[in-house]
């Protein structure tokens, strides 16, 4: 089965300039033009945790769902750093109980959404188990040289921005969102951009990592925090807005940068842009929400368990 | 345990000049001279197939050796095509049963191995789920600029050479195997290998893969084929040869050169060169096996099924 599925992954590609050689030998080769840096990035997606497949099949999800996912994942992180993806890899561990119908159905998804975002899948790994399917891409991408939107770079006085709404993302936006790369690309070639993450973990989390890295804190104002309808139609007893703030796999971009650079981006008329400022950089370390009424509540990073079903 | 785990790998590791930015951030981010191609492999393991941990507790093996065999695994890949083993990524699936000093000491065990093979650890993923540990390593290298062996080169009159004894590699040696990165470097400067393959599969099996895609035959002379130890010690009813010839994991170079430039390659001294003439390459198709007598069997490229313990 293993060798079968590589070489139907293999027919089924479109083979870029990037990529001499693609899957079938012990290594992919890669040309790179000088002028760019390279980013690299790997996830590691698990049925029950990341996606439903064996782990509960009466609620699986769609194996084309489960391939761009595993996909599109990586890619949010190549667009955290503003890059742009090219080249994906992909390693599968394969439940032994799986026919090869299934494990072709698969490699038909991963070509398609290899597809749908313009990358070459040029290698990979299928091996067999006794257990559930585990996914793991790597995704190599480039920048310009020294173009890469780092954590580290916030500065007080910065805006916090975001992309989109956030928060219910376990509704289904998880399985079917956009990774922001045109975004990412176009803020890396803006300039402009002190630090930047996509986010996965929550906004909170995901924030704290920026303020860690950058040294820095913040003032999240709650009620600019865009609110997602998914979040707003949950009824489990946490407020939209804690949603928003710890709820996971939103996968919009965050990011900081000065008031000015804000006001020029807010005029741009590109249809995938989109930003909302919910808070500032400051000097004094922490993270604090802000109501309306100017109530000041201090905020830990909070925690983002992966856990689905 | 996620962040600390990264955070953990990240203190332990030294930083090399080739990756400004490791762990860390939302992405790797490398540079690379000009007049070099890029290698890229990928390797998932999986507890119960290519190693043992919590699937038999009785006949576990040690993290360290675990972790090492990750890393080596895809450094022979590398080695396959000649080339210099620079960066890894290391994606873990990791048992929600394991407390931290488990996955503390995992993470000790690849800084070292990252170590002992003088690569960067730059990037990586980790998740809990109530499943087995699934290891996936991800490693970059260099060649120059078309100096790469692929699979597909091999011509008819070539010689059929192999690193090093084989057969019996699931006694330990899969676990404790030197990739030949050096060798498969000083084939690469050599220029003049036509084919070449690391033996993961079992001789016949990656024989054929190059036989395969260079659209020739073989034949094996089974007097010179090189068996090792652990294969004649073997008491399972199989030969050594059968062992030699099928067993997977044995990690030796397999490579196809001219006679001239095999005769050459003979008088060399360096002490990190092991080269055995084991067979020829023919124009007509298929695998033949030739002993002694002189008695001629074709062979196919024969199964080897991952699966231990």
């Amino acid at each position: 089965m293993e060798f079968e599925l590589i070489e139907r992954l293999k027919s089924a590609l479109p083979r870029r300039s990037s990529t001499p050689l693609g899957i079938g030998d012990d290594c992919a080769i890669l040309t790179e033009r000088s002028g760019f840096d390279q980013l690299v990035t790997t996830d590691m997606l698990l049925d029950g945790v990341h996606f439903i497949y064996d782990a509960d099949r009466k609620n699986a999800q769609s194996l084309d769902l489960i391939a761009r996912k595993s996909i599109a994942v990586s890619l949010s992180d190549i667009a955290a750093m503003g890059g742009e993806p090219r080249t994906a890899f992909l390693a599968l561990a394969i439940p032994r109980s799986w026919n090869i119908e299934q494990a072709n159905r698969l490699a038909d998804c991963f070509a398609r959404a290899a597809d749908e975002f313009q990358i070459d899948l040029a290698g990979g790994d299928t091996t067999c188990w006794d257990h559930l399917l585990a996914i793991d891409v790597t995704v190599l991408g480039r920048v310009r040289k020294s173009k890469a939107i780092r954590r580290d770079g916030a500065r007080a006085g910065d805006f916090i921005c975001v992309s989109g709404p956030l928060g219910g993302s376990l509704s289904g936006k998880h399985l079917t969102f956009t990774p922001r790369i045109r975004l990412g690309q176009w803020l890396a070639e803006l300039g402009s951009v002190h630090a930047m993450i996509d986010i996965s973990d929550g906004l909170l989390a995901d924030l704290g990592h920026i303020l860690r890295q950058s040294n820095v804190g913040a003032e999240l104002f709650s009620e600019q925090i865009p609110i997602s309808k998914q979040a707003t139609a949950l009824s489990d007893g946490k407020s939209p807005l804690e949603h928003a703030l710890t709820d996971g796999e939103d996968f919009e971009l965050l990011w900081t940068m000065s008031e000015p650079a804000y006001r020029k981006l807010r005029q741009q008329q590109e249809d995938f842009i989109e930003v909302h400022h919910i808070g500032n950089i400051t000097r004094e370390k922490g993270c604090f929400l802000i109501d309306k009424q100017g109530n000041r509540v201090q905020r830990s990073s909070g925690g983002y368990v992966h856990r689905l079903g």
